[in-house]
């Protein structure tokens, strides 16, 4: 029988994925589970998107152009200037999702055994393009004790070798929340720009700041024109995750073109989604409006009630929709499997991502678990309780 | 300016792509251009899949399984069934256009380096996916003498060292239009089995096989079930490459287990795109008898008409909608872009693809071009005719 490859063996599984099996044992026994696990929201994607889909009027479903729809990646580069950010249609290049533009980047930027240094704890998905890459991820830790900020430029500049290709950065932050300031993304700017680095910036929760906090993008420091690398999508923004498309966004000529040869060897990205994600850019104001309101108000909800619990600690999220939080436990793994296969209250559970599995450092994080708050209100308060109550009798 | 990697930089192009600012250039001079170079059929998505997403009712267009839709999945491996290839639903992945379950294939059984051995020619972006995952392709030559039939098996074992990992197959092939027979996928399979290889068996054309011949596909190897893997894709069979929608099949839980960790990595396939697949296989066995006539139509005009013209040699072509031609000229590279830059024959012209660029073996096929007969009846015997004057001039 032949061998798949080291690498296939290497690749990591997602870290809720050994959770999957007793979540759905659970449910055979009838078990309510409220999923705090997973990001995928339940806001209703704007009607403009889903109505654009439902009148399309094609007859022959072609490939598009590789880069995408002209007409979707002119009127993108509108929205991006819209926010001040100086891009224009030719520094775009439309993927299948966000995931896909993390690929194209780290397939144009690094080469095996080259190294990208992240401040952890950080997307796990991460790791898969960085193993598909043959990449190694060099992680920098933040703490929860100030809410995940960036960590001391100095950490950064021990870990720089002449391998070291590029800085990944999540912003705003998932699974943190953690929404970088003007003052540390310019200082991540002074430092790519003094070793040559690439800033490979995920901002697919760019709208998603909570209390007039305002984000700021890697493409608004003009100096970083050739060294910036903005990954985006429409997934988060409209509540479009399964449509599939998002963008590469650089101004650095050579890293388009080199991008745009990946994307040509995959031919194109989905026509029905670009449709949709063409006509979303068009969504008002007030439903941007509306879920932010929405989702302040769960955070505020979550992070109230997480406090109240005894012995949770919780890093305030400035932004996306996750929080990582402390709980008075040894092992969160242990904890999160115990809750599907062991606890329940009113027959209901709850189910959250352990948090060792967005670090890279092995034995870091333990006791933290990531909670998402994309449930309703009611929901939200209810599975609060349930995990106050699990806690106190995990604890007994 | 931080540089971008080797990888980025060996990263191949289409071969068709540089001509296209020729072809741009010749349409701004209002010059009409009959495409005989890309795979991009005209003929109609069935109304099914068109339909069924005109009347989706998604409020929340979330994140389908990351091996698609489970009832897509259970109706393809009953369509598979109807073919009698034994596939069940856990032997599938959805994936984005069969190019990703090209990617995902590569990934789970090769580590850099590694080889792969392809008949050349062979479907371009092969290169592309190879690069992309540090793996050399060997190629083994097959010859229009012969219509591009295997070559010997003796000379794949010339080529089997420690570092190959597998054979990999297009049939029918693009972009020589080859249909294996039985014996030669026989002995392919008896020769993985030797070797331990895995094949890896493109049939995204398996539907277009002209004058009754029968496709054998590698899953109807029984002894093979842990070496074989399918790629497929509903791009070709239902004119919707703009879907982006295919398959990896292998019954190797192994290889499945493997490439479902890089199908999670990047979340999930198109949903829109899944709707319309699934609906497509309700397709009528008449649509797909007219196009199969359509295509035996073109297919005879075009062989019929090259090889009328004087120096013309054809490879016939079996199955899938290209055919390889030698010309009487010395570099077909030339004689493409003198097509569009200085040809033209009542302000029209044709755009064909030299085949040089479907060789891994540098400066072979350079009197060869790769015509792809999608196009209709009119229109493809204009574009005979405006070929044949092209070559009596350009050979003056
Ligand atoms: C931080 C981050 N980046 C990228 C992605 C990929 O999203 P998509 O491929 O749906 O655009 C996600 C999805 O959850 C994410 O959380
Ligand atoms: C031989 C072959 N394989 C794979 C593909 C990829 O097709 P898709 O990604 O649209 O399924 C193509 C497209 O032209 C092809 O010709």
């Amino acid at each position: 029988m032949p061998k798949i490859s080291n690498k296939g063996l290497e690749m990591p599984e997602s870290p809720i994925r050994k959770l999957v099996p007793f979540a759905e044992a659970a449910t055979k026994k009838g078990r309510k589970i409220y999923q705090l696990n997973i990001g995928q929201p339940d806001i209703k994607t704007p009607e403009a998107a889903l109505d654009a889909v439902r009148h399309h009027d094609i007859e022959v479903l072609s490939y598009s152009h590789s880069a995408g729809f002209e007409s979707y990646r002119e009127k993108l580069a509108g929205y991006y200037q819209k926010t001040s950010l100086p891009v224009e249609k030719d520094d775009i290049i439309i993927t299948t999702g966000g995931s896909e533009a993390l690929l194209f980047a780290m397939g144009s930027i690094t080469d095996p055994n080259d190294e990208v240094i992240i401040p952890e704890p950080f997307y796990a998905n991460y790791n898969g393009f960085a193993t598909a890459s043959g990449v190694k991820i060099k992680p920098i830790q933040a703490s929860i004790e100030n809410n995940f900020a960036l960590p001391p430029i100095s950490e950064f500049e021990k870990l720089i070798t002449d391998k070291t290709k590029a800085i990944l950065l999540c912003n705003p932050g998932n699974p943190t929340g953690y929404l970088y300031t003007k003052e540390e993304v310019k200082q991540l700017a002074d430092l790519a720009l003094k070793h040559d680095l690439f800033i490979v910036s995920d901002e697919v929760y760019r709208e998603f700041a909570y209390e007039g906090a305002v984000h700021h993008s890697i493409m608004s420091i003009p100096e970083l024109a050739n060294n910036a690398i903005m990954v985006d999508s429409v997934s988060k923004r409209y509540s479009m995750c399964g449509a599939r498309i998002g963008c590469l966004v650089s101004k650095n000529e050579e890293v388009i073109a080199t991008a745009m040869k990946f994307a040509q060897a995959r031919l194109s990205p989905p026509t029905f989604a670009q449709i949709a994600s063409e006509a979303a850019l068009d969504t008002p104001q007030e439903y941007f409006d509306e879920v932010i309101e929405e989702y302040t108000y769960r955070r505020n909800l979550l992070v109230d009630g997480l406090e109240k619990i005894e012995g949770v600690k919780v890093a305030k999220p400035k932004g996306a929709f996750y929080c990582i939080a402390e709980l008075p436990v040894e092992d969160a793994d242990d904890f999160a499997r115990w809750l599907l296969e062991e606890f329940e209250d009113d027959n209901e559970t709850v189910m959250v991502a352990p948090a060792a599995g967005f670090y890279s450092t092995p034995n870091t994080g333990k006791n933290q678990v990531r909670i998402a708050y994309v449930l309703k209100k009611e929901n939200l308060e209810r599975a609060i309780d349930i995990l106050e109550k699990a806690l106190k009798q995990y604890n007994k």
